[in-house]
């Protein structure tokens, strides 16, 4: 048995989510029933994380482990042939037996991206989300900077259970960066809670857009308590942009 | 009775093309239906000309008339509520009574995407040619020098029935540009016969595999008649991207 790494792109508009679900496809069972079709094997693959319904990845990697011995080449091709063609494996490469795609995950990087005019172009409507309001980009960068750092994000989290996990985490770079009607907030982590790069994007967007003031990012942390203050931001505007080990 | 043109970009994936049609839906239908519901009245949407099933448009032009009074903005801003979000309404303006989206243009830019790469980006996959084979690029340039210019293009369309109207046509630009695994053709000119544009993109990109030397270019326009030396590039890839009067 050996452990292969792959690096996985894909749209997230058709699917449930990276996690294989009851109901509706995923990111995962698209990628085991096409390793299942070349290789015989019926293996699980494991992501660095999940992505939720409609979230997009440019840069997604997981793991699997495999008895058959198929060159790396084929096996690539193969799959991206058997693939659909919103989901693509970019690389595919063996990896040492302790690899963990998840565990052994040193940061990751996730990419929220606004539309901030009048009308979204119909190029981009399954990859932004589309505010009309001048966003006061300014207040935005006040309130990251808040946000920076180790904190306890128990409040840009949903569904906490701080009895199985700590909600503490690192943001080493939380930025806000504007080009023409486009506002990107850039997020990197040694880790993230469950729907927490959409959280600070809510948040993020209710500041820009005169709702709450930057300083009460700070208050909000301290009370670890989410409220309507931290909205959910929709999905199609977020991507995981890059996993580092 | 008042004149009016508007600046249309659509993604054409899901359509069956621009001009109405008894099955399936087409841009131009989206449109006169959307008009309808506001103003009440039941107006032609007149294109600078038709895009087939699966072209794209980044500015299409278009002209209707009204009897009805409404601003602008509102006008606009209805439109885009009851259109779809593959289909927007980007400007909309009074035109003087004598604008015809079609007979008025003085000239067109078509575009055409290439991603020369072993694999295809999942985001491209709606708005690119995918091609494996590394292009020659220089070959194609090549080839493009042979079609510049005024030329009768009668192997580059279909159907031409040249009893009725000319085929010959005046290219004013015809470059292929690269940049990383993109490759795009933009081919301007002051008019395009039916299907010239994928016509064009079809037999560069065979130039570019090598099947076809850069100068049968010259033989191909002499025999105006269309072989397989000319095939008919995809659809997805094609962008009308400007109009100008």
């Amino acid at each position: 048995m050996k452990r292969y790494m792959m690096v996985v792109s894909y749209d997230g508009s058709a699917y449930r989510g990276w996690q294989v679900q009851p109901n509706g496809a995923t990111i995962q069972e698209k990628l085991e029933s096409a390793l299942k079709a070349i290789s015989g094997e019926t293996r699980k693959i494991h992501g660095s994380g999940r992505t939720d319904q409609g979230v997009h990845a440019r840069k997604q990697v997981a793991h699997f482990d495999m008895e058959s011995e198929i060159p790396f080449k084929g096996l690539k091709k193969g799959l991206n042939a058997l693939l659909p063609a919103d989901i693509r494996v970019m690389k595919l490469a063996r990896a040492r037996e302790t690899f963990h795609a998840r565990r052994s995950a040193a940061g990751k990087e996730y990419r929220y991206f606004i539309w901030n005019d009048d009308i979204l172009p119909p190029f981009l409507r399954n990859y932004r989300l589309h505010v009309r309001n001048r966003l006061d980009v300014n207040a935005m960068r006040e309130a990251a900077r808040y946000l920076v750092g180790r904190h306890d994000f128990g409040a840009f989290t949903a569904n906490p259970n701080r009895e199985v996990e700590s909600t503490v985490r690192e943001l080493t770079l939380l930025k806000v960066a504007k080009r023409g009607p486009e506002v990107v907030i850039v997020a990197r982590g040694s880790g993230f809670l469950y729907k927490m790069a959409r959280s600070l994007a809510g948040f993020l967007v209710r500041v820009g857009e005169g709702d709450v003031p930057p300083s009460e990012a700070k208050a909000i942390l301290a009370s670890r308590k989410r409220t309507a203050r931290v909205p959910t931001a929709p999905p199609q505007g977020l991507f995981l942009w890059n996993v580092t080990y």
